[in-house]
């Protein structure tokens, strides 16, 4: 079988920081993306961060030729930032809402708006179905006292589900995007040990771009360096990620990444570097084996390490859901007392009225302030417990899962 | 191939109507589903409204000899109230929330509250892979001015969309739940004609229970008899729907409902009467037929009609954001103005302090307070224009898939 026809695909992947107001020199870098991904022609090629629509729609007008098909995944206050451009036709797709996403309160970290999904893009390219997922997970704001790590865990585990479950009558399937996770982390781990994805970097033959295939380096204009100090490489948070399910077989001929400023420019193409992977799909005479028995039990180690850090999230989800709980009631017990106080000078009980109308005005202003405030967040932390804890006796049923197969086989 | 072993399978569906505090005689209720469930011994059951974990834990623990594997659907404040009880393994789960589910200030109707999704459980029956759905849809509360048809409608859609994409490795289909549609709905044709699923009621051979297997009837004591005037038999909302998508057969040979009291009891199960389904499943010699082109037609019509209604909402949705928007721009300069005001006094300008002091403050915690809420609904409101604005589009793309496939054929 070995001269069966191949197919050669060249996937383009970058997290492009095109935030409206806030991205420095934004314009002008969607224009050069715009401009490079026209002059080289690629196949497939997987946007983050797009916020803008009419960002999207100016790239689509500039890439109509080269890239007759496109589609922007719409969600959250100001949209999923994801997009796909491809030069073979879209059939279907299909958005995915991860369930936990930050906190609305934490402004600063704008993550919550963005409503971060995961898109499912269906091709057919020469016969061979593809399933095209992009996606972006949570940022990761302080490394050493991740306040995130259980939403992101919660993320990586349903984007390994979706994958899993949706993927089944496809013969490729190809992620890309922005994973805020480093290769050796325990939620990359999970996803490509519950999914068995490659990874284009670790198994490419060929290899052009940033030391270890850094895709946030100080070379960059636009990195916050500080950020950077521990890491003076750099780090690698953007993926390739790719597995054959049918009898198809899938190498990463050559992988490359942007080095810092774009190609004859002098600034770069986004804060992140872009990834680009040229793979070699061809079809086998048998199918590929799925996940092994040995590597079973190096999957069970990783989910339960991930269901313990979910576990960690979910008891910091149930305080948090308490305090606000008991802040609102605090807030309620007040507001009663004063329309007790003030019924009781209304009919006269006492004498005089006992506080400055002023103060006390602002005080039932204030704690009814509270009441909502509190109530707000009691809710929003009750679904956040809900899914941690959802998440944690999926996990836990993948673990029975995995330790009954062997006894299975 | 007639002579293949076949298999029965008797299937329980019943939206169980057990919020804690407000349903009447919850407890009891619950406590007869349980004894019949354990007393009648089906194979699947499938129940909705299920808001409380108690009372599912509970029924986990009266349940455990007969129906030894059991899945809840944790999401939103209250729960999804969506869960499972099986006599045969579940392998795998997965839930999708919905992106719509009406608005959080509707208190009175609490469908948002609740996390609206459907749940994916997988089995291996006899070696035969079932992919069984439950979910409930948000509530329809005025038939003739119906609010919430868009979001019932993103709903129905997002439904069909993940049954197709996670169903290509089953083959078998159920889907149970309480879809709040009509069968002739625009939703329930959209979802039908886009999944291919075939209705239990329909296609039952013999048929026992509510005239028109009606679910919501006059004659169950807990039904609101003003809401059921118009339809003095009652309306079917609640649904078992099946298809097999490899090579076997699903026939309903038998379809029950409850009829008002449950059998021995004065009291009903819940305000819903339960559907139960024999379904009779064959392998065949080959796959039975996709959609035919025939149906494609008929099929392109109910997308363009369910688009339309989506549009209708979209529409509805900008001017909600547009007001609100308007309203918290106003709240914004107001504050403005008495801080300009206030600064103005305490500066010396005015001779003399131009308003009450209380009026002032009054009207600034209003003024805040209006801000605080309009910022909410605005941002609300740009979610609820997405995801509409994207499931617009999707549909416009399966219409065009339609409408290409007779040439390619």
């Amino acid at each position: 079988m070995e001269g069966e026809p191949t197919l050669r695909l060249r996937v383009f992947d970058l997290n492009c920081w095109a935030i409206r107001y806030l991205s420095k020199r934004r314009q002008e870098r969607v224009r050069l993306i715009g401009d490079t991904l026209r002059r080289e022609g690629f196949d497939l090629v997987l946007l983050q961060e797009v916020w803008s629509e009419q960002d999207y729609s100016d790239l689509k007008v500039k890439l109509a030729g080269c890239y007759p098909f496109s589609h922007y995944f719409r969600s959250g206050v100001i949209g999923s930032g994801l997009c796909v451009f491809s030069r073979f036709p879209i059939l279907d797709t299909l958005l995915y809402q991860y369930s936990l996403n930050g906190y609305p309160y934490m402004l600063q970290h704008g993550d919550w708006f963005g409503g971060k999904s995961v898109g499912l893009v269906i091709m057919k390219i020469s016969g061979i179905i593809f399933n095209v997922y992009i996606t972006h997970l949570h940022a990761e704001y302080c490394r050493d006292k991740d306040a995130y790590l259980p939403h992101r865990l919660v993320q990586a585990w349903e984007l390994a589900q979706f994958i899993r479950h949706t993927s089944k009558a496809a013969d490729v399937v190809l992620l890309g995007g922005d994973l805020n996770m480093h290769p050796e982390d325990v939620g990359i781990r999970l996803l490509r040990g519950w999914t068995g994805l490659r990874d284009a970097f670790a198994e490419a033959t060929r290899f052009e771009g940033c030391k270890n295939g850094c895709t946030l380096v100080p070379d960059n204009c636009f990195t916050d360096k500080s950020e950077l100090l521990p890491f003076p490489l750099g780090i690698r948070i953007d993926y390739i990620l790719y597995k054959a399910i049918s009898s198809f077989t899938v190498k990463c001929e050559e992988l490359k990444t942007t080095t810092g400023p774009a190609p004859g420019m002098d600034i770069p193409f986004s804060d992140h570097e872009a990834v680009m992977a040229t793979l070699h799909i061809q079809r086998q005479g048998q199918p590929v084996g799925a996940t092994l028995g040995t590597a079973d039990l190096a999957l069970a180690d990783v989910v339960t390490e991930a269901r313990t850090e979910v576990g960690v999230g979910l008891r910091a989800a149930r305080r948090q859901r308490y305090s606000s709980g008991r802040m609102a009631v605090l807030a309620l017990l007040l507001l009663l007392l004063q329309a007790v106080a003030a019924l009781g000078t209304l009919a006269g009980l006492g004498a005089e009225q006992p506080f400055p109308k002023l103060s006390f005005c602002l005080l039932a202003f204030l704690a009814l302030g509270v009441l909502a405030l509190a109530t707000g967040l009691h809710l929003f932390h009750t679904m956040e417990v809900k899914m941690l804890h959802g998440t944690e006796d999926q996990m836990w049923m993948a673990l029975r899962a995995l330790q009954e197969r062997p006894s299975e086989g």
